[in-house]
């Protein structure tokens, strides 16, 4: 099989590559997480995201403990090959391990010595009931 | 000052996050980039996007030498506080350092063996008449 495509990615020391991915029907901008080879030509073949867990060091199949599955449209390299975009459709609506829909959930606040971190969006869905996000 | 909001970031080992930017308008996803934590708080301070630039080892005021700069509407940052994402405005319309609108113009097309990354997008701007992007 030609792995020409995943050659050309500017794999990092570590054999990794950020991945950011958005949600296809709203932009939304919902994670970023990593990837190696394996999780990347895994997405290719199955159309679903697979990403590297750097904590577990293992491959980290979204959504195969809590069904929240990325179905990918569309993959996408930058013009440096070292930051991959999937444009995907976020079953069931939850892209966090929070469960909350986005990663993204806390916004800067405030000016000058009161900025801070301040959570945006609701918890969806019990993050005890599931394990991976 | 309050630095807190900036301490509590989970800078990697070189003392860097990977810094998204989503351009406000169109969501689009244009960049992927880096920061420390002087770009982080220039950013914050004065509304225009800053990143680190690794290559150079230096500050890249996004725009500098382009006209290229990014207003920044709002600073997310993640669950697990390490990437960040800047909604933008695109000030000329173009992210990238070739003299695209985003630096995400290659798209894997094809199947199998066949597959392969394809630019996309049009080059807007000479790539010779700015160096950073």
């Amino acid at each position: 099989m030609n792995k020409d495509w995943i050659d050309s990615v500017a794999w990092n020391a570590d054999g990794l590559v950020p991945a950011v991915a958005q949600d296809a029907a709203s932009g939304e901008v919902l994670m970023l997480a990593w990837m190696n080879r394996e999780s990347l030509a895994r997405t290719a073949e199955s159309g679903e995201a697979t990403y590297w867990s750097r904590s577990r060091g293992a491959l980290w199949k979204k959504g195969e403990t809590s069904g929240h599955v990325q179905r990918v449209l569309e993959i996408r390299l930058d013009c440096d090959a070292d930051a991959v975009l999937l444009r995907v459709e976020s079953v069931a609506g939850i892209a966090c391990h929070t469960g909350r829909r986005r990663c993204f959930f806390n916004r800067l606040e405030g000016e000058g010595g009161a900025r801070r971190w301040a959570a945006t969006d609701p918890v969806l869905a019990d993050p005890g009931s599931f394990r991976d996000g």
